[in-house]
């Protein structure tokens, strides 16, 4: 059974990903995610690095990860985000890492929007809501 | 307050180690928990790369980690591993990352042990049980 | 100016990838070069995963590498591959990463083609050679 | 055959910094030479950091590596870095990855001080100089 996700992204594992075990390293489905919700977040008009030059900062700060089954060189990984809960200072993330339709990795992402100096929270740029039809103000 | 743990190793943050946040790239904290994780494995006579000859391997198969305030290049960090629950095949670690007792990131990381073949569960290697007064019988 | 070379493959720069001061950390260039030389093999019908169960395994042994200019959070960056040398049991690589046409990065990568268990060189198998119309007789 | 060195720092491996070949992935030396250089700025007094609060950056522009020969999980590494050359705005370091003696891997790195924001060459800081009882007038 094929999964249905609202957004995805195309991965390849190379040697980087691996270790010794000869499977994907734990940590990096982690970046792998972070692909997907960085590609997300272009899909929606926010570039990380206007955003840092912004004074906006971005951060993970809670995340649940569940590894079903590894991955291994050369394989070709679909990773999905989907916002499933957004505040006005945060968002909540839905991630799996898929091959050929079969669940290998899950997780729920929580990042925080920050002001970069005080590392306090910030709103997120009016773009966000509108795209979830909600109000800011 | 400095916290108390068990088992503790220290890691100096370099360059690598950090994003263009100016901060730890947040995925590394893992990689500090897995290096206190593989040196409390070590102190009680458990060396990964046997392991690996033996066909036995150590995989994280879910973690929970919640980020409080970030670490920055050059900082001197503590890394605790404390394990807190110890079943036939895997092993729950309660860890923390700290800067001068104050604490920075904290985790839940439950690790399993495989044949490494059919990556099926496998019984812990008999000096765990030995370690924590089980008996493996 | 554009430069030209016979092969390459796009990568984008995501967080993972950058360090403190603000720019991709030295070290991922070369892991975006072995992206480039992974999609080659894969262009020559040469899948590492496939290699390693046949025993056989791609090293570099030496690198030389000249940064130009620093690539950025969100970079859009293109990776070439071109092999200037092949051996029995080698090979050389000349590797760029450009933005935009503009140089960023230059290497010149050799690798060797081992028995995994040994660690000895090993003849390529043979579709390399077909490649570039040498006999391997 | 134990190699004499001026300055050196231990490092062990752990997973991270292995690859599906069994082996440390070759990018991965680079950054314990990277950990062994910050030690010696370290010892000169030279905190990266506090560099980067003073807008002064320091980047790598060329390199040289040679492998010889892999290290494995659970290695014990020594990291050498001797300083050859010195300039009023780079460094060349010459520095070694060894195991009890056996030389795995050497590699020239040049550095160079720069401004971080205009990414144009910076003096390096007093301290250096006084450390090679050079002038910097």
């Amino acid at each position: 059974m094929t999964r249905v996700s609202s957004f995805s992204v195309p991965i390849r594992v190379y040697m980087e990903d691996t270790d010794a075990g000869g499977i994907v390293y734990y940590v990096n489905y982690l970046k792998f995610m972070e692909r997907a919700r960085s590609e997300w977040l272009r899909c929606h008009s926010l570039n990380q690095q206007a955003l840092l030059l912004e004074n906006t900062q971005l951060v993970v700060y809670r995340l649940t990860c569940h590894y079903a089954k590894p991955a291994r060189l050369d394989d070709d990984l679909t990773v999905t985000a989907e916002v499933t809960d957004l505040g006005r200072c945060r968002a909540t993330f839905d991630q799996t890492v898929e091959r050929e339709g079969e669940l290998l990795c899950s997780a729920t992402v929580e990042i925080a929007c920050l002001n970069a100096t005080s590392m306090k929270p910030k709103q997120w740029p009016t773009q966000v809501f509108k795209v979830f039809n909600i109000s800011d103000s």
